[in-house]
């Protein structure tokens, strides 16, 4: 049974994930900005995917390429023709609508008459430069793909990797949206995280059944629970009109399963369409082989935002604990915006050096937080519901025994450690180690 | 004496650090891509930046704001009135100049006759939403800080923080920069890494200076050579019309002194037009003293892409060895894009399973490169050309001895270590441990 969304919305603005962008303004439609504890979330699940794409791989390198690109590269894609929504526009109010949620032909606002649909080009113009010409009309990316595949020819030639080579990026795409919604589901700005994997044909279809079980794993991985995700294969006449095949990692979100990940199989549709466009060879010589082709590409292409979302509500919980109830994110310890949560009993002249040796030595280390007020009860339910799974708790017999407490987030256990041990037992923590509460470290529980 | 700009641009795109954008169909003006190597740095100079301003201080928490914010906002901030420059054009080919730029009245390309100097905007426009009216022109962000500004209500109820409290931020900016020019230094996209922090008026001046030398230090500390740095205070009628006073860290480009970065001393200019504008109060209540205020804030306001260049300039080198040239990037170790290359002498089927295994263990902690094709030497300048401070070369004696040998970039040094305790001798390298060369690891020098 997922949570509400108007839950996790409300959480979300309470402890500092998402407020509503330019909120003190009235707000700005579908634009949303991610707040401390949000902007740490966020940096880690795209850390990881990072980590798990490019750094653990040795066939797969990064690139960063810019918003704004060249207007041509969105003819060769098929953007500017086909990258369309049909509309209707109110001949009254001139309020559009998409022609698809409209069921008569009056318009749902003012009961005006329609207009006959109308393709309306879903990416968002703007003018460059000092000249205000045709030529300097360009389009901020709907995609970073785009971006990859103009750089095939760099990247090749530059990082002496052979095929099968992938390339992976993170960035902002901007789509002018009709009807976005669902929190940070559907916006016009988010942030795609994209790998295109190029392979020779013949090969594709192995690496797409290849990619589609690392990308439904990865999610399950990072603690998304298995019965909330699902895999969907496209139906003939859902594929878009460049792939062969494509597949949707979809989660159980509050409005129903909507697609997270979308793994295609684009065949050579983009590198053969900049090739004509541009005039360039884009093919690839296989020096082992002796062979020239132009690869197949296997695309897993993620949205970070909807990730974030679907990590978030995959964490949330309502726990009965002792007759109260606790809210609790049991996030990854790796995506947990706070790792370690440094809290003195009491905000006492004598606990707070200690307290604060100890938050300087593990910020060196992990994303701590020092907080010294209220109750310590309140301040672990405060850390429980932005999902720290670590907090240290300095004591007066701290100061005698140079020895804290770790409290775990998830099983609430806690156990006494040597202060100078800290930093290793947390790391081995991260790591996936059960918490130990035999003698040796359990000096005391209480 | 500084390197020349052409050695740089050439060296990035020979490496894969940076590509002109959209190559393939002749560029886009001003716009680059970072390739492989490039997107490494730029990640490590982003998270050196975030660890030292978010992570390792308890006065300071991230955020990440949306790239597209109310309109209202930049009235507010000013940037709609004053964020221009004075143009002319010419009435012959409509081609505009910067007023300051043209000495005569002729147009320089086509010496027609020119305009009168009119102002224009910096800032991208573009229209959101389906609804084509004036109400839907939205700019693109020129600079972070209006996201932070516009936010401090919100992340201070959250965060639970006091005053002195900063919020820092990385993102892209956009400014319609009317001569772009000096390879990444001045860009239309470019990304800002910045801080807005909030302190009582009267302690504003000696948070200034508490700035201006934390983050002078912070590119010391990154390895940028200290004659290369200086401090330049901005005159009187230099100063924005927000500032109080500001600084410049200015950096020895091939070009000249030029701007790294800015730490401007902001008032409360910006806390005080955004109430104005959106009638809320945006002052601060001190529960300890009792007082309510609007905070002044300190900026010190980097650029991304212009410390990337500055890290690299500055790490660039050319050294006489053994009679040949080597090119070398001196990049401090936490910055360079692969922290260690792990080679096998040679490509060899007894050799690479044990290459392998060495390079997935590595590859968990470390951005690793895998290079196993000509002959050492040359695979060893390559790594030196990226800046990869140390490479891992496995030989046969590895296979009986399980030891494999170390080779520091800079020094040249050479250490036999045992492969199971390789990732922490190089945690500690890369902590700044000097090498050392003594009989305990340095059991054969090859």
């Amino acid at each position: 049974m997922p949570v509400d969304m108007d839950k996790i919305v409300s959480l979300c603005k309470r402890r500092g994930f998402v407020f509503q962008s330019s909120e003190i303004y009235g707000g700005l439609g579908s634009c949303w900005d991610y707040g401390p504890m949000g902007v740490e979330l966020k940096r880690n699940v795209k850390d990881a995917w990072w980590k798990a794409i490019v750094q653990e791989r040795n066939d797969v390198v990064g690139i960063d390429t810019s918003i704004m690109m060249h207007p041509r590269v969105w003819e060769a894609s098929g953007h500017v023709d086909s990258f369309t929504d049909p509309l209707v526009e109110c001949k009254a109010c001139h309020l559009r609508w998409r022609a698809t949620e409209v069921s008569d032909q009056r318009c749902p606002k003012c009961a005006g008459e329609l207009t006959e649909p109308r393709m309306f080009n879903l990416m968002f113009k703007t003018l460059m430069g000092p000249v205000e010409e045709e030529a300097s009309t360009i389009y901020l990316r709907p995609e970073t793909a785009q971006g990859i595949f103009v750089n095939f020819e760099n990247v090749v030639s530059t990082s002496r990797k052979k095929l099968p080579l992938g390339i992976a990026q993170i960035g902002k795409s901007f789509r002018n949206e009709i009807t976005p919604g669902n929190f940070v589901f559907r916006t016009r700005e988010f942030e795609h995280m994209e790998l295109e994997y190029f392979v020779k044909q013949g090969t594709d279809e192995q690496w797409l059944d290849y990619w589609v079980k690392e990308r439904f794993d990865w999610y399950i991985e990072l603690g998304i629970k298995k019965e909330n995700l699902r895999l969907r294969q496209h139906g003939k006449n859902e594929l878009a009109h460049y792939a062969k095949d494509c597949y949707d990692v979809e989660y159980l979100f509050p409005m129903g399963w909507s697609e997270l990940e979308g793994i295609a199989n684009r065949g050579d549709y983009d590198l053969t369409q900049h090739a004509k466009h541009s005039g360039r060879d884009l093919s690839y010589y296989d020096a082992e082989s002796g062979e020239r082709y132009v690869p197949y590409v296997i695309e897993p292409s993620a949205g970070v935002d909807r990730s974030f979302l679907a990590f978030l509500i995959d964490a949330y919980d309502e726990e009965e604990i002792g007759g109260e109830t606790r809210t609790v994110l049991h996030l990854h310890p790796s995506l947990a915006p706070v790792t370690v949560a440094v809290l003195p009993l009491s905000r006492n002249e004598r606990l707070t050096p200690l307290a604060k040796e100890v938050h300087k030595q593990l910020c060196q280390s992990f994303m701590t937080y020092y907080d010294d007020s209220q109750s310590i009860g309140r301040r672990y339910r405060r850390q429980d519901e932005t999902g720290t799974p670590f907090c240290v708790t300095i004591d007066f017999q701290s100061l005698e025994d140079n020895q804290v407490t770790i409290r775990e987030r998830d099983s609430l256990a806690q156990i006494r450690v040597p202060i100078k041990g800290l930093e290793e037992i947390l790391r081995a923590k991260l790591g996936g180690e059960a918490f130990d509460t035999s003698p040796l470290w359990a000096t005391r529980q209480p």
